[in-house]
């Protein structure tokens, strides 16, 4: 049932993705052999996604030190500017420093025995969190699908599914697993402007894997919920707060919004590698601000008039109090959800 | 400072409007002389918001009789075709049904004396609309800037401007009229999807009146509102029922509720002949559902996936308990806006 795209895939001696910016007309393979190459695709979004980015950069890694050479000085050099290459690429989602120190905690562990050894070990890691995102996926597939009737219409807004993880997704996984469960599931995808990953990436997945799905724009979403009417809304996460607040792709406050007003509960679907155990509340989390030539130009077509100023932040915040529940792949955590993010944080630094 | 441009204009024997499918990057002037070509150019956008389709229809009547000849019985026929073709061409706002039952009645009352009668008494009646609705958008204008503080920042949906009326709009004009009694207004203009009438035509015309103006994608009001600060939402409406629920572009509802949930007033702007008598709530009012083309292919290019399954309505209705205030040429209507409808409409009748 599931579409058959690889999002990411090691190849020995590169990472290959699928790029993301062609979808849904063109089914673009690219092998990234070098760092700037990796940075390169994670800042215009041919690889994107919380985990996926998270992975992504962990290959990186990978690719940095086996351009290096001995001795241990220079690999530890080599691989500590790849990591603030790709740590500079995007601010916003917690998954891609979460990822990139356990990379260098290998570092610091491993260089000292060489070239070889600590490729290896690099590599062992980042295929890692490459396998836990997979299993986290599935989890969280499972988990959140307790959360729907055996019949049910949802909406979703941008992509977080099997293009942004290495996996069936997060909040799209969710949908995956209730398909897969013998749920009847209708899905609306928000097209998600500026960059359009639901219309491009959401709906097309879904398609591929013959899932219901009805695109809208944005804009129709309250409308969608007051006539058709929505069980639920699912989204991924792009970092969350020991609060529970959380961002995520803009559109995404909006929609919760909606969604309080409409009666209609609200799942926010993301691993334990999204949350931020550092930061308080979501006013701690940079917002990515992306260019103006995203909105004015959509694949290069001019819509708006030249020179028009332009506020395009790529995240929004939404605050704890709007989420019905964030599902993980250790369960369910309900509100307060600062109690329940206390104890899974706890229960993860012990494990 | 106002933009100079005239979105419409009779010129003798033909209707001269400004090709807004083209606009902001070229600027087309067409001269439309048949009925069929201005059905054409309202189903197509090419003249849109609810005050210009009503005048634009007004004046294809004039051009259907322009076209036929006596006796009395062939210049009916003629009109009524006119009308008839004219109606059918969008179902939503009021102000379409409302110019030409205007028309409809000088056919009735003239066509017995003659064509050259005839078309005297509709240029007169089809000007006469044009020129009300120009007085219209002034006192709205000046009624509506009375709500909005010395120094305030607004969002508006959509294009309730110059390019959508015969002088410098509704909710737009309050935006011209406020800057004109000189308050220091900012304006964020919502681009609207799925026909980036915000893009396109909010923003241009704002820019060549000198108002200083944002472009946002529409899902990010809600992060405008929380982190920027709005003072006001002002939007235009097609259709306005009795009990004040009020039917605009898609998005409008949307918007209403982000506006409440974050205490920022929600003001309506529209002339009277924007209101239904004949209907109770915003249950009655035809939603027009557009073309799927318009979400998958903006300007021609693909952007989702062939053949996926779309939904898109172009307008929504937003219940009347979520506006603030509504504004017409003949002052403010303030909840309980059934209430203040019932006597607008009844003053309406005796005048």
């Amino acid at each position: 049932m599931l579409n058959t795209v690889k999002t990411l895939e090691w190849r020995g001696d590169a990472l290959r993705i699928i790029d993301q910016t062609r979808l849904p007309t063109e089914q673009v393979y690219l092998d990234l052999r070098t760092v700037p190459e990796v940075a390169e695709a994670i800042k215009t979004l041919r690889v994107r996604g919380a985990p996926a980015i998270g992975i992504a950069a962990a290959f990186g890694v990978v690719l940095g030190v086996l351009a290096a050479d001995d001795p241990p000085e220079a690999l530890r050099a080599a691989a500590e500017q790849a990591i603030e290459e790709l740590a500079a690429t995007r601010p916003t989602a917690k998954n891609l420093f979460w990822a990139l120190q356990r990379m260098r905690r290998v570092v610091e562990q491993t260089a000292n025995q060489g070239k070889s050894v600590l490729l290896e070990r690099l590599l062992t890691e980042a295929n890692a969190i490459l396998e836990e995102d997979r299993q986290a996926c599935r989890a969280m597939g499972r988990h959140g699908a307790s959360l729907l009737p055996d019949r049910c219409t949802v909406l979703t807004h941008c992509n977080a599914g099997a293009l942004a993880t290495a996996d069936y997704g997060t909040a799209v996984g969710v949908i995956y697993a209730a398909a897969q469960a013998g749920k009847r599931i209708r899905v609306y995808a928000d097209e998600t402007r500026p960059l359009l990953q639901g219309a491009r990436l959401t709906a097309w997945e879904l398609m591929q894997a013959g899932i219901d799905v009805t695109l809208i724009c944005d804009n129709m979403a309250a409308w969608v919920m007051r006539t058709v009417g929505i069980d639920a809304v699912l989204v991924g996460a792009d970092r969350i707060a020991r609060n529970g607040d959380v961002a995520n792709k803009i559109g995404t406050y909006n929609l919760a919004v909606l969604a309080h007003r409409h009666g209609v509960p609200f799942y926010v679907v993301a691993p334990l590698s999204t949350f931020d155990p550092e930061i308080d509340s979501g006013e701690e989390i940079p917002i990515e601000e992306r260019s103006p030539q995203e909105v004015t130009h959509p694949f290069g077509v001019q819509i708006a008039p030249e020179g028009v100023k332009v506020f395009n932040p790529a995240f929004d915040v939404t605050p704890a109090e709007l989420i019905s529940a964030i599902v993980t792949e250790r369960g369910i955590v309900s509100p307060p959800l600062a109690e329940g993010i206390r104890k899974l944080l706890d229960g993860n630094e012990k494990s």
